[in-house]
C-alpha cells in the first residue's frame, strides 16, 4: 500500500550534498510541515507547520503592538478599478492576479482580484479616514492570506496562496515614514536573528528589485545552505506615490492640504522555508529553541519499569512549570528508536530521556539536536539547567549559520570574482547603479542584486560588473 | 465637509426603541468597529472591532487546544469538482459561491470556488492521511475568512466575506463523533456565557434548518434586544456522509476497512453582532469585562494640576500589574467630557477618574458602564478592588441579558400564542416534526424553528402550529 509508506521510519532523506532541492522536499513532507493540495500551486499547512507559523506570528505581533501598531482586517476581494489606480503597482501585479468573475449565479460587472497585496484597499480607506494632522500617524497591520498566480511553485518559497502579515502606515512627514520603514526592518531583523536564528543582511534594494509602486524598498536577505539568497522580509517607503493616486490628504497644523507619506512591510510563511534551508541537516529539521513549538520532548525509556512513567511525567511537569514548551511522548505503539528518529526529523531542540538508571542516579539524559551531544543533568535544578541549555543551543545555531554565511560571502572586484562567488554564496562588490549590469548578471549568472548595506564603506571604486566608476556597495547572489 | 462629521462627538445614536436596525448601524459605525468597504457586501474591520475578534479568538483557541485540537491551514480555493462530490452540500452552497475563473492571463479549465466552508478540502486531505485506527481521531481547526455571495448584507450579521474558525474532526466510532459534536457545543456555550455574557439556548436543529450535508446540527441561540434570535454557533455531526462521498476509510483493529465519522463546527465574527445587540444601549456599546480589549480606561482629570498626570500613570501601572487590560488616556486635544462620551460609546466596562481631589483623598472615582454607578475606591488595594468590580460587572451584564431573555421566552400551546410570542421573543412549544409547519410559520410569521433543547420535558402533546400529535419540544423565533 503506497500510502502506508509515508508514515514509516526511518524514511530516506536525500542527502543535501546530493540534491539540495530534493532534500528540502523530503524534509518538509516527512517532518509533517505541509502537504500538496488538490489546488494548483497551493499548499496545505499541517499542524506542525502551522504551529511554527503561529510562533512566528506571536513573536512578530507582540513587537508590532509594542511599537504602536493595531491589527485590522480588509476585504480579500479588490475591484479591478482600484488595482488600476497606481500605474507601477498594477503593472507589477496584474500578471499574477486570480480574478473572481462570478458571484453566485451572476456574472460580475467588474472583475474582483483576490488580493495579491492590499495597498490599494488600505489607501481607499485611509483616504476616507484621514482629515487632519491629529489623525496621523495611522499604523495598521493585517494577518491574512494572499494569492499570486505563480507559474512554478514550491511549498513555503513560492506558492499561489500564502500566509503573511502586511503593515500599512501613513504619516505626516517624509522623515516619519522613512523612520517607520527602517524601524520595521529592524523589528524583522531582530526577530530573524534572535528568534529564528537567521543571520541576515539588511539594506536597500535596487530600483530594479524594489516593490511595484515603492520609492524605496529595504530587505533582509538570508543565506541558505546551498549559498543562495532568500529575501526574508521587506519594508517599503512609498513616499506620496499612492497618496497622490488615491487622494489621501490631510489638513496640516498650518491649515494646508498635504499628501500623507506611506509605508508597507511584510513577512510571510516564506520564513519557514528560510528556517529549514538554513538549519536543516541530513536527519531533518533543526528548530531554534526560541521558535520551536516543542522545545523539549520527554521520553520514558523502558516505561514498563517501576517509576519510569511517573518520573517522566514529573520531569515534563517541572519543565512546563519552568516555562519550557514541552511534550511528553508516552506512546506505547512505537519503539524508543522510532521516537528518537521522529523527534530528530521534527527538529525538536532537546530530547530528555527518563529511564530506570537515570532515575536511580537522580538524573535525566538529554540529547541536543544541534550537536547530538548527550549530557546527564541532575533532576534537581532542571528548571534552571534546561532553559540554560536551550539558550546555549539557540546561540550555537545562530553562530553556525553566521559562520557559514560569512564563509560564503566574498568581497569581489571583478566580474570573474563575482561570477565565482555567486556559485555558492554572496558577492559583495561595487556597483555603478546601472540596471544593465543587473540584467547582465541575471542573464549570464542567474544572479541578482540583493541589497545595499547601510554601511557603505567602499571596497573599490569601479563596478564589479562593467568596470565603470561605481559608488554603491551591493550584495549579489542567486536567489530563491 | 461631510467626512469631518463622522468624527465629532456627541453624535446622534438613534434610540433602540425607535429603530433597532438603525440603532445597530449607528453604534457599529460610531464606535469604530467597522466601516463599509468598496467591495459589495464586504466590511472593513477597524482596530477596535478587530481587537474584539482577537479576544474571541484567544478565548476559543485556548479551549480548542486544551481539548486536543490542532490548527492547520487549507487552501482558500476549492476546485468545482470537489464541491460537487457531496450532493446536499453543493446544493446548499452553490447559489452563494464566488468563482475564480481567471488566473493571471489565462482562463482556468475548471472554476475554483473561494471557500464558502472547507468540508470538501478537509475530506480530500483526510482521505489521503488516514490509514488505520491508530491515526484516529484527527481533530483539526482553522482560522480563516470565508466567502458567501449574499444578496443583502449587514456588518457582522451577514456579509459576503467573514472571519471564522472551522473545526473538522474524524473519528473511528459514531459515539466519539457525537461526543465531539456535543463537547464543542459545550465549549461554545461556555465561552458565550462566561466570556461574552450571552445567555444561550443550546439544542438540536430541525432537518430543515440543519447544515447542508449534516446528519445532525446543533446550535446555540442568543436573543437580541428586539426579541429576535441569533444563531451564534453551530456544530455538525456528518456521520459517514462525507466519508462515503470522499472515500475516507481506515483499517480497524479487526482489520476491516471502515468509514470514519466526521464532525465540523464553527463560530464567526457574527458573535460580535450578538454582543452588540444583546448588551448595547442608547450610549453605544457595552462590552462584558471578560471580553473587553480595554477593561478599564484611566483618565487624568484636570491634568495640569500638580501630581495628576503622575497619579494617573501610577494607577494605570498598578492595574496593568494586576492583570487588568487598561488604557491610560492622556490626550490633551479633547476635553474630559468628550473622553467620557467616547469610552462609553466604545463600551469600556470601567472608567477610572484620577483628579486632584481624588488624589488628596487617597482614592480614585470609578464609573461602571453597565449601571452608570460611580464609586470611590481607595488607592490602596486597587489591584484587588478593580478586578472584583469587573467580575461584578460581568455577572450583572449576564444576569440582565438572561432576565431579558427569560422574560421574552414564552411557553406556547396554540398557534395564536406562538404568533404572539415571536413578535418580541422566543416561543417554546410542542412540534409535530413536520416541515410543513415550519414553512407555515416562515410564510405567515417570518419565524423559524431554532432548536430542540436537550431537556425535552413536554409542555403538552399537540403541535402548537397544526394541532396534531407532537412529541418534540422546540424553540421558535424570528431570526437574524
Amino acid at each position: 500500500m503506497a500510502r502506508k509508506k509515508e508514515q514509516e521510519f526511518v524514511q530516506h532523506i536525500t542527502p543535501r550534498s546530493e540534491d539540495f532541492s530534493q532534500w528540502y522536499t523530503d524534509v518538509i513532507l516527512q517532518s509533517g510541515l505541509v502537504d500538496y493540495a488538490p489546488v494548483r500551486g497551493c499548499m496545505v499547512m499541517k499542524p506542525y507547520g502551522y504551529a511554527i507559523w503561529e510562533r512566528i506570528q506571536q513573536e512578530m505581533d507582540a513587537r508590532f503592538k509594542a511599537t504602536g501598531h493595531e491589527n485590522v482586517y480588509m476585504p480579500m476581494l479588490i475591484p479591478e478599478s482600484l488595482l488600476l489606480k497606481e500605474a507601477e503597482h498594477v503593472e507589477g501585479f496584474a500578471p499574477e492576479v486570480a480574478w473572481v468573475t462570478q458571484g453566485g449565479m451572476e456574472t460580475l460587472q467588474e472583475r474582483l482580484a483576490v488580493r495579491p497585496t492590499s495597498e490599494t484597499i488600505f489607501c481607499t480607506m485611509y483616504a476616507k479616514w484621514v482629515q487632519s494632522w491629529r489623525d496621523l500617524p495611522m499604523k495598521y497591520n493585517q494577518w491574512c492570506s494572499v494569492m499570486r498566480w505563480e507559474k512554478s511553485t514550491r511549498p513555503f518559497l513560492r506558492t499561489s496562496e500564502f500566509l503573511w502579515q502586511e503593515g500599512h502606515t501613513i504619516h505626516a512627514t517624509p522623515e516619519e515614514a522613512q523612520k517607520e520603514t527602517l524601524d520595521m526592518l529592524e523589528v524583522y531583523r531582530e526577530v530573524a536573528e534572535t528568534v529564528l536564528a537567521l543571520p541576515v543582511y539588511v539594506g536597500q534594494k535596487s530600483d530594479r528589485e524594489k516593490f511595484a509602486g515603492a520609492r524605496a524598498t529595504y530587505s533582509m536577505e538570508a543565506m541558505m545552505q546551498d549559498g543562495k539568497a532568500l529575501q526574508a522580509g521587506t519594508t517599503h517607503n512609498f513616499g506620496t506615490n499612492f497618496a497622490e493616486a488615491f487622494g489621501i490628504q490631510y489638513l496640516s497644523r498650518e491649515g494646508k492640504l498635504e499628501y500623507v507619506h506611506e509605508t508597507s512591510w511584510g513577512v510571510s510563511t516564506r520564513l519557514i522555508g528560510a528556517i529549514i534551508m538554513t538549519h536543516g541537516d541530513e536527519r531533518g529539521l533543526r528548530l531554534p529553541p526560541n521558535l520551536a513549538p516543542i522545545q523539549a520532548v520527554v521520553l520514558p525509556i523502558a516505561a514498563h519499569k517501576e517509576g519510569v512513567t511517573e518520573g517522566a511525567a514529573r520531569v515534563a511537569e517541572a519543565l512546563k512549570a519552568a516555562g519550557v514548551r514541552v511534550k511528553l511522548d508516552e506512546r506505547d505503539t512505537v519503539s524508543a528508536g522510532w521516537k528518537f528518529n521522529e523527534w530528530e526529523l521534527k527538529g525538536v531542540p532537546l530530547r530528555v530521556e527518563v529511564g530506570p538508571r537515570d532515575l536511580e542516579a537522580g538524573q535525566v539524559t538529554v540529547a541536543r539536536r544541534d550537536t547530538f551531544e548527550k549530557i546527564a543533568l541532575p533532576l534537581d535544578g532542571l528548571a534552571q539547567s534546561v532553559p540554560a541549555l536551550l539558550a546555549q543551543i539557540q546561540q550555537t545555531m545562530f553562530d553556525q549559520a553566521r559562520a557559514f554565511r560569512d564563509a560564503h560571502t566574498r568581497v569581489v572586484h571583478t566580474y570573474e570574482e563575482l561570477a565565482e562567488a555567486v556559485q555558492d554564496g554572496f558577492a559583495l562588490g561595487m556597483w555603478c547603479g546601472d540596471e544593465a549590469c543587473e540584467e547582465k548578471i541575471k542573464a549570464e549568472l542567474n544572479a541578482t542584486s540583493r541589497n545595499m548595506p547601510f554601511d557603505q564603506t567602499p571596497c573599490g571604486d569601479t563596478c564589479a560588473i562593467c568596470g565603470k566608476k561605481a559608488g554603491r556597495l551591493m550584495y549579489f547572489a542567486k536567489a530563491y
